[in-house]
């Protein structure tokens, strides 16, 4: 498991909580995409003395923000007018581009004093073009995707990796103390994506092989407490998703999405990954065979023949 | 990382010294194998005031033995005459055949009160044949396979994973306690052997991801320091074999080795291991291209076209 | 496709009819093993001339030849003493060794006259040992697995892959010709074994790459009918199993098997086969998810999610 | 081998004679693009009566041209002011839409009348948008890629992949037979590269499965020549690759670009192709060890792990 994955709760939590004392000038903050990982941002900054203006193109995920005393914006463009920071977490490199640079976008409003801060996780081929072109217009911006899930989100203890100048690192990071725990400066910009998705395609790639050395320890009699902890056997643990018919967690189609991802930046930078392509193909395979909607840690039942 | 390599290390070691104060009664104990990893194991035992037998084909590996007041015995059988409790600990499973089953070997002197143990790593479908032998002569066996390298070896630190008989389990327990902190019981006979391999496996195709994930990253400005603790990146930690031209460690033919074994299991029992049997071509095409005797952390560098 | 299964089949037939007119001492021949190959094989020798001696532990196989003439034996060693030549056919390594080495088995009855013929697919490893082990005991041996299927067998146009000395060669090819169209002279005992895993395991990953053209293709709008000619798409040709819900043709679990003796063959020799490996794997999950008795172009369906 | 590779010469060369006799009217036909295949398809259309204009970056590859008699144009403009029939024959996307769309391009002097062809092989995904905005301008466009090879375009004996309407491929269908045998009629826009990439996947994959098949017979003893007929082994025929230390033939940086629009289209179309993929990495890591100018066939020797 990456680094970035083994981090001392103890000791960040420690670390956040002085860094969070230390940020006492509070903004206003947007936030745009109030899907199950946003909502729970949005909640944190206003829990953390930010005024909150949030956007999104469902009025049933503004509602619980306007009713908690939050600003809603009509569009990406009026957010970039009520507020400096900006945070944005949406589902595809797409939706990123029209809410940056499409119409009624950030790009109408922008001021030499915006903040933007993308925590989508989307391709980081065009995040670097994204950052050219958001500088070439004035304002600072990083990438900054996270883990942690939405437990995490709602925690406050996510990790955020961002990519960008040190300096515009060090102008985020307050901000981002009051969502997550571990803000980790990865490099110059893009770098951030490129952090979660080496994060993620690992991540699938060791879920696959404890459901190998399960699957063939099972099978061959070894007890199956003997062989993990965090794992796709269900009934061993509680509250994991494989105990619960592989329901919650990080979806298969998801895992195919950011393993994509790799698979588009290697094939671009000419980089080896074997098994991250085969590990693609696997959670294609389990996706164009209907367990798309399944937590990664079905690909035990999958190997198992229960397609 | 499976759980068997994920002990806690102090709570263990109580336990552990706990366990060996209730195991008073010291006795003969033959150890047959005196490399990298028996050669320690015996010296621990004798630290524990064991009396201690030892054989290998090797004279420069009795030496030390002989100097510490060990007996040398002639052959397996000569061991299997002088103690009831002995170990073994071998390079493959056709010595490990010859040992208990070829002329001279220990079948020709098997009493009922004999106590055999295997921690070498080899074929569990040969371990349970094996097994089945013994048993009908008489004696007690279980496969004892350990995890923790030369260095758990030296310092009595090693994880056991026995197959056997609850009965035999609590048998063997006291004495690998001597040589080991973690005495884990897998299941029936050959699960030692199984669980080995599991945890092998998983650990090359861990290796592998993590590999990937440096490759893909710092190939796309990525900080290595970001991505990993334990990891292949040379110059990053001291004392990894990465940063010592990928010398010591766990050898790639090694891992190979392992992973065949997995390899043929998966056969055996129809079991789908696709991850696995990739890894273990690519650490195939490491071996066949010269790297054989370098660490498995070797993976990254292999990736990156230096073969 | 590899050259065995490319032969020009007029050239080879005239060949084969001046070949037949050259060797006429019809001889009593021993048939053991009346499958589906086996059967048709036994008929042929009839048809050409040949006393045969039949032998199969099921008496319905046995029936039609004791109708049509031939000596039933009720044993092994029965066949091998009424008869100088023998062919076996027989479904796995572990039958051919009982036909060979166990009770009632041909050694028992071995003279220097003897010429053994093994066409079997079975574990190269072994054929190297039996070979050797016949030859001890003074008789003639060749490993001779065929392909062409049971079309080939019936209408006797089987290719024969022979291993063996070159004189052994010269000796067994006339009573080979009342079989087979192609008697191929594949190098020395087992090669013919080998050269069989060589060209299914070529044949299994060829026709994977169809199915993956195929998948590709036609979900992007290419013509089926513009892709390939013995393929695994449905409804495009008459006479071939995907026409004919994938049945009969080449057992999916037979590609499985062949693959993996591939398989066990690479590892034994140190050799680099990774499509072979994952092809086995492909293959493996097919038969897990309840394909094994479809034919091998089933692979396309497997590879559409439709398991 | 796909059905597009397998086509009956003469039975096509006399079809193809009707055909030309049939297509009397001789017209101004531009070439872009002048690089091995170019040159020689430029010539064959001088050949076949057409007055050709030619147009290349390089003043070296016009210059034969401008000598045997043809236009050299400035521009893709000036190729679209001078002719109504176009082909394209380019090493890459951008390339290609470069050409097409941008500063002096063809869309710049656009007429109804224009016939536009693309040779290239190039990404199916940009063709479908680039022929919408073709017709959307009012030509006629179609993707045409070739196999065949360099010497295939010198004797335009080139089969072409024909994506377009059934009215646009009977346009363009006389022209191309100056050019190619095979005129094959694939689909929609964009099914010629669709078809083109599935052929060449299949062929990759294919020629890795003859390697393997060679490097697992021939180290286990199998004659060599037993094995194949257009293989990779060295030595064995003459006039290929593998007799000629690797030179010419199907570069393996070319199969790796084409197998990487294969992956390209797959995620994009979510369709499984483990092999390709894992077929993409072989070819990748071959590149990235410094074997990416030798033919494809290299493959086997990088099994046998001579890097």
């Amino acid at each position: 498991m990456l680094k970035l994955l083994n981090h001392s709760a103890s000791a960040s939590a420690r670390c956040a909580l002085a860094c969070r004392a230390f940020s006492t000038s509070k903004q206003n903050v947007g936030v745009v995409g109030l899907g199950q990982m946003g909502n729970h941002m949005a909640n944190n900054l206003r829990k953390n003395g930010h005024s909150v203006v949030v956007c999104d193109v469902d009025p049933r995920s503004t509602k619980p923000h306007a009713d908690a005393g939050s600003v809603v914006a009509k569009s990406p463009r009026e957010v970039a007018e009520l507020c400096d920071t900006i945070i944005t977490m949406l589902p595809s490199t797409a939706i990123v581009e029209h809410v940056y640079l499409g119409k009624n976008g950030f790009h109408e409003a922008l001021r030499n004093e915006h903040v933007l801060i993308d925590s989508s996780t989307i391709d980081p081929i065009f995040t670097k073009k994204l950052s050219a072109e958001i500088h070439n217009l004035g304002g600072i911006f990083v990438d900054a995707p996270v883990s942690g899930g939405a437990i995490g989100a709602k925690n406050a203890t996510l990790t955020f990796m961002v990519g960008g100048k040190p300096s515009e690192f060090e102008t985020v990071k307050p901000v981002l103390q009051a969502m997550g725990r571990n803000i980790v400066h990865c490099g110059e910009s893009s770098t951030g994506q490129v952090a979660k998705i080496c994060n993620n395609l690992a991540l699938a790639i060791q879920m696959t092989s404890v459901a190998e050395a399960m699957n063939l320890g099972v099978k061959l009699g070894v007890d199956p407490k003997v062989l993990q902890g965090n794992h796709p056997y269900p009934g061993l643990m509680e509250n994991v998703p494989s105990s619960n018919d592989y329901k919650g967690g990080f979806a298969c189609k998801l895992t195919r999405k950011d393993l994509g991802l790799a698979v588009d930046c290697a094939k671009q930078a000419e980089v080896n990954l074997p098994l991250t392509f085969n590990t693609h193909q696997l959670f294609n395979m389990m996706v164009t065979s209907g367990g798309g909607d399944k937590d990664f840690s079905y690909i035990l039942q999958f190997l198992k023949g229960k397609q």
